[in-house]
């Protein structure tokens, strides 16, 4: 298949990496640390995903929530699929703290975005890069 | 380990079924179809649980999400694990549609809950118990 990102996932985050499974984004809302994992599949819910892709898109969250919680130690870790605005395939995996911006909400629609200054996002994109370099394995 | 359910989860939901891995919940708002996942466990991350855990962990929301998407076959699946307010480990899977009273903005705290008539909680309960017991087959 030929991936394309949504264009409303494109327009809200900064690209970080990818591979052959999937692109991995960061939510260009410096109020919380915030991943986005988007498989490149058409499927739009995990249980369609073949088992190593499921197997890929775990292995993928839990590095991501391991930088997370290596990075911020107090933090609690939120991981969904939600899909109801943008429903291309996507998960969110951020690091949320009790006295981040919409404690003890969830973060969707809660306010408005506040954008990186540039040079912030790509001090994490790049230490997060170098973590999964280090440390990131393809099942295959 | 001795698993006693979080108190404030065994108050918002009905109990489906469990076995040596986890509770399997309803949440008692008949508002969405939605299933709570409790791992017995005190890991409070999924990271944390062992590889084994995860799978099992991934298969029963694998098997949730079959019932819902089966039933509801225009739903969106939402599956998360959040526990800003709850910190016991549980994962959320339930299904969205588009005239649900939270649409399209995620589903946890918002408006109130609206409990389930006795008889109709028991009716999805027996045709969710019977389709688990139909496939669910433990990794061990």
């Amino acid at each position: 298949m030929v991936f394309k990102l949504n264009i409303r996932l494109e327009k809200d985050t900064i690209f970080v990496c990818e591979n052959s499974y999937s692109q991995i984004l960061l939510m260009n809302d410096s109020r919380y640390p915030w991943f986005i994992i988007v498989p490149k599949t058409n499927t739009l819910e995990i249980f369609n995903l073949e088992e190593t892709w499921q197997l890929e898109l775990n292995n993928q969250i839990n590095l991501i929530s391991i930088f997370l919680k290596s990075k911020y130690p107090k933090s609690i870790l939120n991981i969904a699929k939600i899909g109801n605005i943008v429903q291309q395939l996507h998960v969110h995996v951020l690091a949320r703290s009790e006295n981040d911006f919409a404690w003890p909400n969830p973060v969707w629609g809660v306010g408005k975005i506040d954008k990186y200054d540039k040079k912030d996002s790509i001090i994490l994109i790049n230490e997060f890069n170098q973590y999964f370099d280090r440390h990131y394995e393809t099942l295959n």
